[in-house]
């Protein structure tokens, strides 16, 4: 009889995490879409962090030196917004802080999935992406399998598996479901809700929390789960009181800043991966 | 007796295309202003539309090619982002994807008046613009007459018709009433509310409405008018409930979304224009 | 026995200028970051000013002779931006328009207090800045003091009194109280609530507002202390009817466009500082 890869889950120890979050406030050096920097600010502020959005190339080393974690999102990037992401991921490569890669949109066009695929070769702590992002920069970090051939969510976690064993860290899927892996051991996260897709930009958010949580969490697998079991409690009970996408945005932020533990203990949904 | 120019205005025909639009969720294209990018993505979302907001030269072009539908809104150009909005009009006039042009203060400086002159004539499926920003390009694109000597909104609407012969496009002049026009025919919107005008980019958002209602309606005259008057029914329910602007501008993505036909045919208040 | 340094200040004079403000709403140039732009706009769409945002070194010249008041805000500078800040300040300073500077994280950087030092040198009519951003524009623009010996809010009224007669302006230092100062007399504001600290960019947003008082107000210091305790009593009314950051956020819109002078005034806490 198969073992459980993954350790044992425990709800009760990821919320002392999100307390540490809260009593720490890390500094975390966002490089993020001018879609989202607004929002992605506040739900790092919501979550108790303190967020910088800083993408100058002349002051990007300077910054992830004086921070706690780093994010880097593609979105709406550029080839000077590109060469910042770089100089700032290896900088924080090379001092030893976290970072995270969110590859928007990778595999949309050449450009997006060179940039992507770049980033994701410079070994990010974390890679968070949808399934269709994660498919492609797989694809591009290693086997150069089409990405027609690739699909469903029980390949895209084939492919996050394999990316993980690449970069030698964590790569988180997310969707309906949201799996984490960081190459052998999975866990799957069934919170959330479909209205969140309705609002611009709540992956990028997700991705900055996950950052949030390196930055006060060493073991950089349970920090990912315990940022999107979080982010997908605050964002199921922000929808469930939300008549549109316009209050479930206002809302979530409401949430994320008020969560306590018993309400997040009672909602977590989140175990080991069974194959 | 004078017949009606302009077909006549069914409003449950109108219905049918809003719903289209959320079944066929069309890619949409922005290259569009920092200030409105995360509402007019929320907007684009509430509505059913799937946005993307993507300026680099090295991808415009290949992404409207694979989108329903492109916006161009100059609010803060420059010159690389004007260089982007051209290849990307250019692109999509080459391969037939509709596109829409948003010149926002258009005839505030020289600068902006040539950029948003230069992609007029790029001839785009729809310019829509407040009444100084039609005069405006209306001016360039043609006579040269003085925007001195033209005021009010019947010389907006005059100035319209003008630029749309000249495009061989559509034009919309938005205010207290909306007008549309292909040149010939003309269509007036009565909907809307004046704290509307508290909230910034609602403008640019009404522009981004229409394109993507011109990615799933062949007929970009019927488009305009469907989707003027589907933003301007929901921000008239969504001010109605809000004590501020604040509260409208999520008020209103809240609408788009939940908007239904009893509502809008109750409503919609568009007919065809008796000069 | 000490006189008040500073003239009496008259609660109902200040709501004047918010009346006047409302009345004129004045046309205000704003150069200021990614993340709060759209936050910004609506705060002075709110008030009753005509925000934009124009950025280019094309055209910002041109826009602040057109313009009431410019706005400087360093948030997400870049090397093109600082030279468009130069050039509109400049500008605006030759032909008399009132400028305010907002130096976002001055010191964290070498980079940023490089850039915030040479904007401050430009002579503002007002410098806008949390206690740690203050401390820093001062000790460049003047003594060379370490920042590491400048601490507490008392040091930095200090070193804003020493800012604001390097400039010959007014400079405001804000936090839990914010100090407004010419170098001379000081005022004192206790207006505002802990929960604005979660809501990103309002101290952006308070800039933007004393910019707009600024088009209004020749006083530049009345006009600075009108628009904070304005600003203030808006934000603690939006924060004690709003379960977290998101709700304070739109809250804030709302009340901003609705304040009345009877509110005002029995909130308003503002008196001359007596050291």
């Amino acid at each position: 009889m198969l073992q459980n890869q993954c350790e044992f889950i425990d709800v009760k120890r990821l919320y002392t995490i999100i307390t540490t979050l809260r009593d720490k406030s890390p500094l975390v050096h966002n490089i993020t879409n001018f879609v989202v920097m607004n929002n992605t600010a506040n739900a790092l502020l919501a979550i108790g962090a303190s967020p910088a959005m800083i993408h100058a190339i002349d002051e990007v080393e300077d910054f992830v030196a004086i921070s706690q974690a780093l994010i880097v999102n593609i979105g709406t990037l550029d080839s000077v917004w590109i060469a910042a992401c770089k100089l700032a991921a290896i900088k924080a490569s090379n001092i030893g802080i976290p970072w995270i890669l969110d590859p928007v949109g990778a595999g949309a066009t050449p450009y997006r999935q060179t940039a992507a695929s770049a980033l994701a070769q410079l070994k990010p702590t974390v890679i968070r992406g949808n399934g269709s992002e994660i498919l492609s920069v797989a694809q591009q970090a290693g086997e150069g399998r089409g990405v027609d051939s690739l699909h469903g969510s029980e390949t895209a976690l084939n492919a996050a598996k394999h990316l993980a064993k690449l970069t030698k860290g964590i790569v988180a899927v997310t969707g309906a479901v949201d799996y984490v892996t960081d190459g052998t051991q999975v866990a799957e996260i069934h919170n959330g809700h479909p209205l969140m897709t309705r609002v611009t930009g709540l992956g990028c958010s997700a991705t900055a929390v996950i950052g949030a949580f390196l930055a006060v969490e060493p073991n950089a697998f349970t920090a990912t789960v315990t940022a999107l079991t979080f982010f997908g409690v605050a964002g199921e009970l922000a929808a469930e009181r939300s008549p549109g996408p316009g209050t479930l945005q206002i809302a979530l932020l409401d949430t994320l800043y008020a969560l306590d533990e018993a309400t997040f203990s009672q909602r977590a949904l989140v175990k080991p991966y069974v194959n």
